[in-house]
């Protein structure tokens, strides 16, 4: 199809696709003149990930970008894409700490396995020490709560990791990951008013 | 103290402070000459919170503005404020659709009960629109598997909503949607590491 075709099914402005296309978020199309190129369903289904990843996960087109590459060309095996992934996703660290008390504190009680040097636990370590800075801390037995059913759901999400390609693997964690945050947030946040309307509505 | 000590104490360049107060989000001090102001712990909670909502829950300043806003002065009972709370957060629709097939789907299947107007809704059907178009859509197994331990860690936070006063109950319930979502993302992130170096490590 023309980029025209792309504009009108995905819905995007042409400077957006330009853009993309620029930023290589977007693959090129196929050449077929100087000034002309042919594009794909393929190309189609890029703009509904760059748009999920910026819109609704909430990335910048740079982080979109990096998220965007592990999937295309993984650098390493499942475990280290999504090291680099996670590392992709907000919060983002001011100064890479190599201390995480409170982080450490919280997955010592819960009793996981974890690498020091992977991205979330300085993301836990900060989302942590922003709930004390406004006065709300996470009580060990919020902790143990949050953790019971966090794990839980990390179950279901592993249960369903394609086994047939280790790239199909790869893509399912980085996008799995990124993709039902807001999902759960969207979730949670339903649940709070289910359960309010119940008890108090 | 004077605005110096507060540039020390809070680690923000002065620059940021006066930009906050400017934009409203940080109270005036109390004037003291003409050129100079006294302030107090107050406003140190209050940069805490902003850096929190910013950095951390990833606001945009003007969003930030809108939650502190809605925590200085509810404009309505706890329904209607965490309501527009939720307003605030991410992710944000481009247009108010007013039908919501698949959330409304995935809630009827939860057998939970919700007010259409609510942002999460709307937030809801945008999470999983995006996640069925990068390939992911949400199986109702899944709907299911997370509805049950979301609707558990919703349990956890009402319980620990205060009962003392309306104001505190406002101020648990806004910021406690906002700032324990990236725990819990954090803590998820964490469990697929945990899960996964114990089954394939």
């Amino acid at each position: 199809m023309r980029v025209s075709e792309l504009v009108e099914r995905s819905g995007m402005p042409l400077a957006t696709i330009k853009f993309y296309l620029r930023e290589g978020l977007l693959m090129p199309g196929m050449p077929t003149s100087a000034t002309q190129a042919d594009y794909d369903e393929s190309h189609l289904r890029r703009l509904a990930l760059i748009r999920a990843l910026t819109e609704v996960v909430g990335l910048s087109v740079q982080k979109a970008r990096e998220v965007i590459g592990l999937i295309d060309a993984p650098a390493g095996d499942l475990f280290e894409t999504l090291g680099q992934a996670v590392a992709a996703l907000p919060p983002y660290l001011d100064a890479q700490g190599t201390d995480h008390p409170r982080a450490r504190a919280a997955l010592e009680r819960l009793g996981q396995v974890y690498d020091p040097s992977y991205a979330a636990v300085g993301q836990f370590e900060r989302a942590l020490e922003a709930a004390e800075a406004v006065g709300l801390p996470m009580s060990d037995e919020r902790v143990l709560g949050y953790g019971e059913h966090v794990m839980a759901i990390a179950e279901i999400d592993l249960s369903g990791i394609p086994t047939n390609s280790p790239g199909d693997a790869i893509q399912y964690a980085v996008l799995g990951t990124a993709i039902y945050e807001p999902v759960l947030a969207a979730m949670r946040r339903l649940a709070h008013q289910d359960l309010a309307s119940r008890r108090f509505g």
